[in-house]
């Protein structure tokens, strides 16, 4: 018997992944879409959405990706529940290869997405959503007139402890070194910053609180001394870790393992596409997650009308 | 009196615009958007939009861009219902003008779009979302098993005829030339489609129908013979022309008239985005242009912070 092959592979049911199968299976291609867990991916932890376009008092991350499920489900995706563990290049195919079995597949859409980094301490996880957060963009408004902490030295946290201090009544910058990773130019408008108190030198004990955060346990690298600091929030921006592995001997990477993309969504390699935030330049949120399947599904569409 | 000077101006309030706008506002930037007709844009013509992810069963147009325009009133959006002539660059501002007012704005986002052109014959605005329509991706889905008129010579109408021969149990492929535009390689596909039926040197006359499209008639170029061909449905793909004209002495545009942009959503002029239908490379659907706003809106604020 002849072995089938699907004219699109999506690796991923996270936003990204599910709207590009929405519009795979809408438009005609014959799809198949991979994901090991619960549909939805990280989004599904975000209690309140207030800035996906269309839902004007917000909506929940789970309540979300069920309705993008269901509008797939709906043009006839079809799903597998595994893991991909690698993707190689045959002549003209690509095969898909799962713990326990593989799939001939004419073009791929990886939207693995990434995992933020974990400081690793006491209270982090329990305390996540309840003032522990890893996208300012998206919880910065609930902390108006709060306490902040953010934990990092690197742009990402330098930028976004100056976007917290938009809404914040105090943000204290928390880093493990004596000096920022970050450009000089972010540095100095820190500096400027009345709101941002640095706390250089510290890393973090734990995080403390019940029901919401209450205060973070800071432990001095030189001498061990430690400090409490009554904050509302805690924004952990200790970097990034893109679900790239399953190709990454297929196609280029950057130096911080995202996918590199060109304006088409598409790869290093023709035919193979990553969208939503395992890709470079991805500003991670939900919305662009989206608007990246639908491109690398038309330019899909067009490569293989 | 000191001038006030916004953050971000946004020219156009269509989904793109107005995602960029919901972020800016959210974001507690100083964000005016411009828009001189009913906010929502072309997307306000939609009858039934089945692929903006989150819909399962479908939204209006003109909801869905209701729905968006009220969340980003809900963060706060000021808006001037006016034209925008022309943005010029003064020293590190932009000096947005509009018919009868000016602005200045640290940064701006152009949103305006672009208008599929049109055939200009009797019928086509009367029956348009009543089988005459501009876009394959957006309305195939519902001309299964249907008599199909494509109308155009170019790579984009022959793509889209193919697309549609995958829906249709017959596609009419018209162009007024004896030669398509398209590549070669896409014109020698066409011609293996045995449900493409091509009608090379005619012109359409006028489409006829009452509540829907019923038949098209054609004009032999070369004699003047007309020709009756009963159809469900015209699609016509004569080009685009993008609403780049404000920016079009400041901004590089590609050949068509649309706005080249980087990854982030960037100009050739640091400071000015483009989203959206009038950015080069765009697909042209409701989830991309929010994608791309969001994506402007946040490289934005890396740039202000």
């Amino acid at each position: 018997m002849e072995e089938e092959i699907y004219d699109v592979g999506i690796i991923g049911g996270g936003p990204g992944g599910l709207t590009a199968a929405l519009y795979c299976c809408r438009d005609q291609m014959k799809t198949i879409l991979f994901e090991p867990m619960l549909m939805g991916g990280m989004v599904n932890e975000a209690t309140l959405i207030e800035n996906y376009p269309g839902f004007p008092t917000g909506i929940n991350g789970y309540d979300l990706s069920s309705k993008i499920y269901d509008q797939a489900v709906s043009f006839g995706m079809k799903s597998e529940m595994a893991e991909v563990t690698a993707v190689k290049k045959t002549d003209n195919l690509f095969d898909v290869e799962t713990t326990d079995n593989h799939f001939l597949c004419k073009t791929v859409i990886v939207a693995t997405g990434s995992a933020k980094n974990k400081l690793n301490v006491p209270g982090e996880q329990e305390l996540k959503g309840l003032g522990v957060s890893y996208c300012a963009t998206c919880d910065a408004p609930f902390f108006r007139d709060k306490v902040i902490a953010v934990v990092g030295g690197g742009n990402t946290a330098l930028m976004e402890a100056m976007h917290l201090a938009k809404f914040g009544s105090k943000v204290y910058l928390i880093h493990r070194r004596n000096e920022f990773r970050a450009t000089k130019l972010v540095a100095d408008r820190i500096a400027q910053e009345p709101k941002i108190e640095t706390q250089l030198g510290y890393t973090v004990e734990r995080i403390e609180g019940s029901e919401k955060v209450q205060d973070i346990v800071l432990v001095n690298k030189l001498d061990g001394s430690k400090k409490t600091l009554a904050v509302d929030a805690v924004f952990v921006a200790v970097g990034i870790t893109p679900n790239s592995k399953c190709v990454e001997d297929l196609v280029h990477l950057s130096t911080d393992g995202s996918i590199i993309t060109d304006v088409n969504m598409e790869t290093s390699v023709p035919g193979v596409y990553a969208v939503g935030d395992v890709r470079t330049n991805s500003i991670k949120q939900v919305i662009s997650a989206c608007g990246d399947g639908a491109t690398a599904a038309v330019s899909i569409k067009n490569k293989l009308s």
